[in-house]
């Protein structure tokens, strides 16, 4: 039931999947708050709030980011290609698409905003690299198929590690700071961001969603 | 395509939806942090940040939360009672149950974090109301059903409207502090409300998905 899932239904998970969670390792809840003790980020990974070694809310943006990691690690886990690969019907992405799809999104938005490029205007071997994952329907129907759960873990993980590093050399002027040219209005590096995070919870729902319907896996209610 | 969905699908969505997010309105971008000007909410909402009337943290949190609502919006705009009850397989969540969902998880929140209260331990009434829609399954698919599209709208503002009320009474320190005892690890109510807020998008995920399934009806690429 989705009541349990929310109320219950991490704990174990965060901690098998405290390894994978070290790609943000050695950041700790800063104490700048003033009444938060520092911990560190794979001890208590559901406080929400400023980490050390960032401003206060790139911080804040990285816990949520780390912890929405989470929930999508646990769909994906133990995954077999073939149900990575497990098409519902003719217009549906697969889970392994959707995971890539994720590392894209999350490559491109670096790109634009840590890298000041204008969205699309990637090199090349970055549209060839990440295009089919990012547009996903037909072409990643056809193209991202046949790899092992290691392969998409590893992209999401890779990506994530650059991400971490920028937000290091960022502060929180720049994350707030308005960008009047966006397509969807005047937005900040934080909208951008956090739509970044909460678009992995949007496939998540999906993968989720798929993933109770794959032949013989049993799963969840989603 | 998705990438069109990301990066160009939420500027006419959010002028059509501009009535709505009144629930949230008379909120400005809060001059605190010394480099935004102060605005109305409605005037930027993709502007994530403090905003006037709450304390930093909140502010932002507020500012994640109207801004997710309007994907969800956009998902239910101009759907019929037909298409909010339709049900795509004999496990699935209508869209009109998952709205009511969303309502119910954000009602149960307040109660735990504003009211204190243990999770689950509501007033039986609450339960009564609530509670269906909060498990959905086989029960909603087979209660929630026949109500157009303004009374799950007319919920989730009622419901929204005491979030904002709420919020406005706390400080950071209540957001940032540890509870020890939630049963996936101590968290803090930063990490609840961000759940309510990303959860928002993962039954986002699974309407779009859905919605682009409803036969008959023009859709996205979900």
């Amino acid at each position: 039931m989705e009541t349990v899932d929310i109320v219950f239904g991490r704990r174990n998970f965060l901690k098998k999947t405290a390894l994978f969670s070290t790609g943000v390792a050695g950041i700790t809840v800063l104490p700048q708050v003033g009444w938060a003790e520092p911990r560190e980020e794979e001890e208590k990974p559901n406080v929400i709030g400023p980490r050390k070694g960032f401003t206060p809310h790139i911080g804040t943006m990285v816990s949520m980011m780390s912890w929405m990691r989470g929930p999508v690690l646990r769909t994906a886990r133990g995954l077999t290609t073939e149900q990575l690969d497990y098409l519902h019907d003719e217009k549906s992405n697969s889970i392994g698409a959707m995971l890539l799809h994720l590392a894209a999104t999350e490559k491109y938005y670096q790109l634009h905003t840590f890298g000041n490029m204008e969205w699309g205007s990637w090199d090349k071997a970055v549209s060839e690299k990440w295009d089919t994952a990012m547009n996903l329907g037909k072409e990643a129907r056809e193209k991202i198929k046949g790899n092992n759960l290691e392969y998409y873990l590893n992209a999401l993980k890779e990506v994530r590690e650059t991400t971490i590093a920028e937000f290091k050399k960022k502060d929180d002027k720049w994350l707030l700071a308005v960008d009047e040219k966006w397509p969807w209005g005047p937005t900040n590096n934080y909208c951008k961001w956090f739509h970044v995070c909460e678009h992995e919870s949007n496939h998540n729902g999906q993968m989720k969603w798929i993933k109770s319907r794959i032949p013989g896996l049993k799963s969840g209610n989603d």
